[in-house]
């Protein structure tokens, strides 16, 4: 296939490069004027769009996924899909469908889990939302990006996915850093909470799978001295996304909520920001309840 | 084994039961007169102690653990064991503890999770603290009572082990059902939420293995009608006690506090009494942001 592919950076750089080694012919474009591992470089958005099947973007933010949208779609061809592997709100993900829904070309959002790493082992998974033949269309290339993509309903469905997840993560997180906390002040082995939480009723990913306590637990980033894994500024991000789509919908999410000031607290006002979101846990550990 | 048994309850009554059936000889005793299948019913807890090897108690909270512990250790011979499976606050399990040490009886606190299925279906899980040679007392009978016993550590840290899990447990079942109305509400299919956060990042016993969604997941409470299962006043018990050793210890616990408070407000200001407390996902999905 030929694929334009738009914002090459953490993510997307080893994303394309993957598309790439599968044989796709891929070219891409960053305003950074970053590329990647077998992309060929576009002068501009719309030396992209020229002729390509496919087009994936993976970018910051919902205002600039509108720009990037106004901009690439009229040079879409008619039948092409575009594909959105960014994580935006949900009413900048429809915006997008609309658009290309307006001019023939068919679109899916599908924002990915799986950080760095995910992206650059081609394990990421994509939460999709958009038409049946949108999504069919997209899937090989999801399998070669990752390794599990959900087709989760019509456009805007993958970023609602995305962001439900999320704010269960953060408020999770948070949860198992502070209970680890209080476990540590009554007196309690983090190696035994462990033991009993991650087969009990409180299991959970953020115990289970990403253990904040270092040396507990498989290896996380906690083993890494909190170097992120998934930084705390980005668990912001969608802890924001998500208060912004439970505003617009009237959806009261009281844990979210305060997931959100917690991480904003942590990033902007303490010592949070370039660590990993379960560096809750030492947060937690060296404060009382009023500091 | 000699056993005394304090407390038939809903709980206390098919333990004890589960343990008569495997051929031990168990005298009885509770304030409200109830017995067990097996059972001897004993006139005083005097009696319940005379000749016992071990006495098992099962209380409504730590008030009543200690007068209970008072009367009950005088007329335990010295070198028997006192195994406590209510689920009360630290510092009511470390006085019962204490008070057996003096008088040179053994004492393990062994609060349980599982709720009146796993008493009586004998597959508890037992979060035990006390000694070495107290557990390995208590073991064979919590084999016989549950599936599932985790030493964590001296006296304390079996009811430390459960607040801190059910701590957790609470604000992740909140944060799992928020979640859901949120997807509700963005027009995300619930089994499709189920799908994607079952497998991903947000998963978590609340959403796994005991899904608030009706007609979603395995069967759990969602699918009778929310009734409990495990009740959300119990829940709030237990997140009031989580809260309470927050304070002892001066442990920060913000997850916990807004999820004590919004059970709180379930139980005593709209209808979550007597219902499982997932139904805070019907909750959810029908009230808005100010409601």
């Amino acid at each position: 296939m030929n694929i334009g592919f738009i914002g090459l950076g953490n993510m997307g750089a080893p994303m394309a490069a993957n598309l790439a080694k599968a044989g796709h012919r891929i070219r891409g474009f960053d305003v950074a004027g970053t590329t990647a591992e077998g992309v060929t470089p576009a002068a501009s958005i719309a030396e992209v769009a020229q002729g390509a099947d496919v087009v994936i973007t993976m970018l910051p933010n919902g205002a600039i996924l509108r720009q990037v949208a106004d901009e690439l779609i009229p040079h879409m061809r008619s039948g092409a899909v575009f594909i959105d592997c960014s994580t935006v709100d949900v009413e900048s993900a429809r915006y997008a469908a609309q658009a290309a829904e307006n001019a023939g070309v068919m679109a899916v959002d599908a924002p990915v889990s799986g950080g760095i790493g995910g992206a650059a082992g081609g394990t990421l998974t994509f939460m999709a939302g958009g038409s049946d033949k949108a999504f069919d269309t997209a899937k090989p290339l999801f399998d070669i990006m990752g390794q599990k993509a959900v087709h989760c309903g019509d456009a805007g469905a993958g970023q609602a996915a995305k962001i439900c997840n999320n704010m269960i993560l953060g408020a999770t997180m948070i949860a198992t850093c502070e209970a680890f906390a209080l476990a540590d002040k009554l007196g309690l082995d983090r190696q035994k909470m462990f033991d009993v939480v991650s087969t009990s009723s409180g299991y959970s990913w953020s115990m289970n799978a990403y253990c904040p306590a270092p040396g507990v637990g498989p290896t996380s980033p906690s083993d890494n001295d909190y170097k992120p894994g998934f930084a705390a500024e980005l668990m912001l991000k969608d802890l924001g996304l998500s208060q912004q789509a439970a505003e617009m919908v009237d959806a009261d999410t009281p844990m979210g909520a305060l997931a959100r000031q917690l991480y904003a607290q942590f990033v902007e006002n303490e010592d949070g920001k370039g660590k990993d979101f379960s560096a809750m846990l030492p947060r937690f550990a060296s404060r009382g309840r009023d500091s």
